[in-house]
């Protein structure tokens, strides 16, 4: 079979040989060998990925849509090694024009464009599970989806060519609005969905494998109720052993998890780019494509934070003509202008881009999903990386060692991350956050830490971060990168909680100790009593008052350790 | 300056609005803003990466035109915080009209579509390089190339459009071939590059910092040097000091890193993708791709290790008929070959496609960079993750504490981590061999180790991978994606190397203690022989004799602890 074996690399390949083969590779071609990438490396995390996608877009549209989210997640196993994915939002819905694009195209979407805080922010996510469902089933997505203002709803199935990156569409059609995976249920047992006159349906069928555990997507949608009170969802699993020997699903509830909150958090705003961070090569090709008439007028309404003083101070000090048309400046001109940047002083960016979880409702989803002893959170002010604004949180909540089973004493503590409120999942080992828990140095606060590394107790730390940008160190979104303003703030955050658990701990330890004081003079009251009755003669009944008026007088004592 | 402030997201935000701000994001953009997913994150590490980008393509260009290979690195400083990346090859060169492609655009190149082990892969590294430096100082790419057949060589300067993914070409010209970076100098002071006819040299200018230590460019370049014995790499670093009061750089040497071997490493040849490796959906594309007029002749053509036998006995198993046209398959027969080709028995990849570094060369490289007292490796057979051979190889070397001041006794080991040759330096935390170390129990071998973390100890374990397809975490290939096939084979050579290392600690240790045995019965050799010297009254020299006896009989005696 060696024939078989094509040896290109001969000795002596030359540049025209090696030209001959340099082409094009498209980017879905490149994700679709690099899927790890996106987070569909195994069956089991490929499940997750998908889940989180669509949860994400359904939950980033009902809020920009002004609306509740609610949201159902329905895992059907079709073969052995197979599911199918439905999710439900009672969202704005999609039109007809844009369904192909954003399920069948990498790299589309509106939210790259802007600087807004929202999950998703890359146009990949959701396309990548379409496409990973395709390649291992060979199945289209289909998507079921009606808008306020229509009447009937769109359905279509799309599919993705990996060598083009673009969609074809498939049995497009209009049919009533019936949403297909639907918890609704007329008695109301397990939660019951808004019948809204809106929302998308998504499917996808892919190789994927249910496994429990804390990598799976029952701990997503779990994490994902806790950092969105606001969130109503349903979510159910039905296994091969649920279809019944007809082929029909039996009647598996959905679980739902009830809002805490009907508030929708702040709305977050977008906001322009800050002159402090954008790089030159950016700078050129903003003024390159700037609307204004003048370099002074780009300055102003391309940026945020600059001033007409601020832009006339710039190009003052850059040797610019403030009235110059800003396409035709010249390379050194702009660099000129960098410059003048970097020096000039200017607001920071506006902040109210940003909305935190906030220190409440960070012990609160703490306490709904973590038994302990001591709860602790710190919502740190905005600061800035690379011109973006951004903000950490940080909670811990300790358990009393023995107190709770899923906090042994004797392992590292559990880190629960978070990224504009989505639970992340998978490569903490990656993950500025888990960095910076291991750079704090514990032992300081009480807690035995290993080098380099968490630290061991029965203590759950949930770190939060926000941001108009958010840094991630794959495209699969699970772990943020190392950027050191990040690092810093995170560590901020950390020992601020770190000193209030260690002020509790010592208190703790204290009030231990003069209890195991007390009880060890408990113990000679009696005999100290007998001896004082008999040093002063005193009658039985006295002695009995003498360990009375002890036990008191302990009682009322603060032993000092 | 709230007015700069733009707010889209207005509550009631409809499908039709959210469709308007729908579009297009291109490749290079996407990278633009996560440029730190190809490993431009921080102006350290963007010189790493530049440099390993340009070293990469330097060494297979030259390997796979069977050139030994000669590269020169310079850093030459510009400003505080700007260098020029400076790379000169001796390869075959590129032909003029690939050259804007190679460097102005992303995801372009020969190595995507081929099953080749090679350093490059993904047609991106040496373009973000380029781009990193247009997006920070605006400068052009400028690249100088000579091929064979030619008698002069081409320069020009490279942009990129990145709102489009395009190249634009400046300058370009044709010169007399004289290389611009380049370390030769008639006494050979420093070495000496060989006067080839034919290289390529290419210059960026970047943001960037230079920083001695484990993740700067003097570790990238030794690196290299030790699993790449066939190579001569000259370097040099020129600060903002080492230009004199005119502008003109002082005349700062060379470092030369000879090589060891004349010999490139084996030849790796190409191989077609295997079909037990292969997806349903890259199974569809491939049949529908295919130039072959029947399915049977499609299975024996494109893929490896398919005999017309076993194409027949596929076909039969799906119910295909083995002359049907490969492009007119329908997904549901797609879907019965891919479940045929799953039960068919077929032979392994070939495994000729890899050149590993072999146990020598391993344990050869161990020794010229690590002063230890034991060292130890293993090559692992080839085997087989999603169709793709690769081979792990395992290294390690053991210090006696104190020996080696690099090596402190109470730190975590030092893991040095390679792919396809190439060393890894960054991203150690989120690599499949950090995991494989922290895996291993190495307590049991005699080492101290924290839970879930990688021993402590006066080690460095060194591993690499070879394989025609290197899956990695992320564009900027710094660490290995978590496949189970891949960390099964790195455990098994680990626990190899750690059985022998066991068996060394125990002997060391028993020839420790058996010596401190000795050392004590020796001092009592002079009493014993008085002793017996006066019981039986013999005279001194008798004594003296006695002595000597028994001192030559703890010697020959094995001391069992």
């Amino acid at each position: 079979m060696a024939t078989q074996r094509k040896k290109t690399a001969k000795k002596n390949e030359t540049a025209e040989r090696m030209a001959a083969r340099q082409r094009d590779i498209s980017v879905s071609e490149f994700f679709l060998k690099n899927r790890h990438l996106l987070g569909f490396d195994s069956p089991r995390k490929a499940l997750v990925t998908a889940v989180k996608e669509a949860v994400d877009n359904s939950l980033d549209a009902c809020e920009e849509g002004g609306i509740l989210p609610e949201i159902s997640v329905e895992l059907l196993q079709t073969e052995d090694n197979r599911f199918k994915v439905n999710i439900t939002d009672n969202g704005p819905g999609i039109v007809k024009a844009q369904i192909p694009k954003i399920f069948g195209k990498l790299l589309y979407g509106s939210k790259f464009h802007r600087l807004k805080m929202s999950r998703g922010q890359q146009g990949i996510g959701i396309s990548a599970a379409g496409m990973y469902g395709q390649l291992t089933t060979g199945a289209a997505t289909e998507i079921f989806s009606k808008i306020k203002n229509k009447k009937l709803a769109q359905t279509m199935k799309v599919l993705m060519d990996t060598s083009t990156n673009k969609p074809t569409t498939l049995k497009a059609k209009e049919v009533e609005w019936q949403p297909v995976f639907y918890p609704y249920k007329e008695d109301g047992k397990a939660g019951k969905m808004v019948k809204a006159s809106h929302g998308t349906c998504v499917s996808i069928e892919m190789e994927a494998t249910y496994i429990r555990g804390k990598l799976s997507v029952d701990e997503f949608v779990k994490q994902c109720a806790i950092v969105n009170p606001h969130l109503q969802i349903y979510y159910r699993v039905l296994m091969l052993k649920d279809v019944d020997e007809e082929g029909n699903p039996k009647d598996v509830p959905w679980i739902t998890f009830f809002r805490g909150s009907k508030k929708l958090p702040p709305e977050a705003g977008e906001i322009k780019p800050h002159p402090h961070g954008v790089e030159l090569g950016v700078l050129m090709q903003m003024l390159k494509d700037s609307t204004a008439r003048s370099v002074k007028g780009a300055l102003q309404q391309d940026f945020s934070r600059v001033s007409p003083k601020a832009a006339k101070e710039i190009c003052e000090a850059a040797g610019v003509d403030p009235k110059a048309k800003p396409g035709k400046i010249a390379q050194q001109e702009s660099e000129a202008l960098y410059k003048a940047i970097e020096k000039t002083k200017l607001m920071r960016p506006p902040m109210d881009c940003l909305a935190p979880i906030g220190e409440d409702d960070l012990i609160t989803g703490l306490k709904k999903e973590i038994k302990a002893d001591f709860y602790t959170s710190i919502t740190r002010n905005p600061t800035v990386y690379r011109g973006n604004p951004f903000q950490v949180e940080v909670g811990i909540a300790y358990a009393r060692p023995g107190e709770n089973d899923d906090l042994a004493g004797d392992d590292p503590v559990r880190v629960m991350r978070f990224a504009n409120r989505v639970p992340l999942l998978y490569m903490g080992g990656a993950c500025a956050m888990t960095k910076s828990v291991s750079a704090v140095n514990w032992k300081s606060y009480g807690m035995s830490q290993p080098k380099g590394a968490v630290p061991i107790g029965p203590m759950v730390i949930m770190m939060h971060i926000a941001s108009v940008w958010v840094p991630f160190t794959s495209e699969s979104k699970e772990a943020i990168a190392h950027y050191n303003e990040i690092i810093k703030e995170l560590s901020f955050a950390l020992q601020e909680c770190g000193r209030r658990l260690s002020i509790f701990l010592k208190k703790r330890k204290r009030a231990m100790e003069s209890e195991r004081k007390k009880d060890y003079i408990e113990m000679y009251i009696p005999h100290m009593a007998k001896g004082i009755a008999e040093i002063l003669d005193m009658p039985e009944k006295k002695e009995e008052k003498i360990v009375k008026d002890l036990k008191n007088m302990l009682e009322r004592t603060h032993l000092d350790v």
